[in-house]
């Protein structure tokens, strides 16, 4: 009997470290038999009581997929409560005096490189097109590489990274000019013909977002691959007084107001909570 | 007795999930008895069970800091039959045929941008490392940047973006002029100044190198912080008839011979395994 218990025990430590570094991916019943030399009847008790605490403590879903070539997939997604939470933390660390730079911009890449805000950011992006099946995360370099990596492995598929140079890495290139919406200059942006599928399903995600050129230039790319945009989200947006290109996306965070003067900025959560 | 069954297991669950979440972060005992409601032995055993669970499956070492400050850490690790598993695959997909670029060098991005490929490579970096204290990871734009971000997460530290190009958006930076390797010319990199303290110990990783040009770059931007260099690794290599001027690194994979007649790309494993 003791020893049972421990075999139990030992599975649902093993089965939850399993699943959580496979999101999306489904996992049959047989494997986790073989793997634990256990009962299907034992490890579908198990997974009920993973399904259960997963959404008790807001870790996401478990998907259970029924049939002969069924399992369970889990769905890592965070709570609504959890994310405005966070975002909530990161107004104030984006409203600290010493971010103002000149030109009225502000720093952003400690926040971005470090590994529990990715997290969180990752999460909060992915919950957000958790119904929507999605191919690929592109973002620009180098700022928004980040952002995607931390999305594409909660959605568990590949992210591309569109540059504004070019490398020789890269081998052949499909390259737009794109108009930067704050600068209203023409730029050139490309990407790897081989890195993206025609047909695949993209999600656009970026660090900070103003006039909307840069994400307009990404859209257009993703025609050029006759490829299919899901949707935009980026890290965060600042007011902008001119037209902006760009109508449909999502932003964490919104910067109101900028203050050279007085060096104050003042930053709100973005349209992502409305 | 079946409740307390019940609530067992779901405390592995959770606290499994906790502890994966927060690597290399200590975690009290007093934390999980308040979260679960449960008595400071019960999660004891707890931490007996997961532990025993981590060491037997190879998901990494889960230290005991014993006293009234103490509690738990989870120490990632990969398995060296699993990272030597992983890294013959990866030679396998390195030598495929049309991976040959023009000029000889190997097309990596689809690679560096699955999240699965990251995981494993950021998790074979950080147990390089595991008994160096390390305060940041840096890499240099942008292909660099997965593989910085996948082993940051596994150490639980920021990692920092060294560029070739300034941008408004990093504020006041530090540059140096170095040489780069393979072509012997001079050029220019950069790091934002708030981005690293003085003092701090610091891993370079990179996804290929050659002459080591850049990787000797970084070592100066290092010393030019007056920050401390704790290791190098590269994901890939290639054998370097010139004089290489790096001699102190690793690299996971290692590319020995180019053909670009016959297209045919010879890769093995890199000195990380020797």
């Amino acid at each position: 009997m003791t020893i049972l218990k421990v075999k139990r025990s030992e599975r649902l430590i093993d089965m939850t470290r399993y699943l959580l570094e496979r999101p999306h991916t489904l996992v049959s019943l047989t494997y986790f038999a073989n793997r634990y030399d256990s009962a299907k009847s034992s490890i579908s008790e198990d997974l009920t009581i993973v399904k259960k605490t997963f959404r008790e403590r807001g870790t996401g879903t478990l998907e259970t997929v029924p049939g002969a070539a069924g399992g369970v997939k889990f769905i890592p997604a965070i709570q609504e409560a959890e994310a405005a939470e966070f975002v909530k933390e990161m107004c104030l660390r984006l409203s600290e005096q010493d971010r103002l730079l000149p030109g009225g911009y502000v720093y952003l890449s400690d926040l971005l490189g470090e590994p529990d805000i990715l997290r969180q950011v990752g999460k909060i992006i992915a919950t957000q097109y958790l119904n929507q099946p999605i191919d690929a995360v592109m973002t620009v370099a180098t700022k928004g590489v980040p952002i995607a990596q931390a999305v594409s492995s909660y959605l568990n598929v590949p992210f591309v990274i569109v540059r504004r140079d070019s490398k020789i890495t890269e081998g052949s290139t499909v390259s737009i000019n794109y108009v930067s919406g704050s600068s209203e200059r023409v730029e050139k942006m490309e990407l790897s013909k081989r890195s993206l599928k025609r047909g695949s399903r993209v999600l656009i995600v970026d660090d900070f977002m103003k006039g909307g050129g840069t994400v307009n230039g990404m859209k257009s790319l993703i025609e050029e691959f006759e490829a299919e945009l899901v949707g935009i989200t980026v890290f965060a947006e600042s007011t902008f007084s001119g037209n902006r290109m760009i109508e449909d996306y999502s932003s964490l965070l919104c910067v109101d107001e900028v203050d050279i003067r007085d060096k104050t900025i003042h930053v709100s959560p973005g349209n992502y909570f409305k």
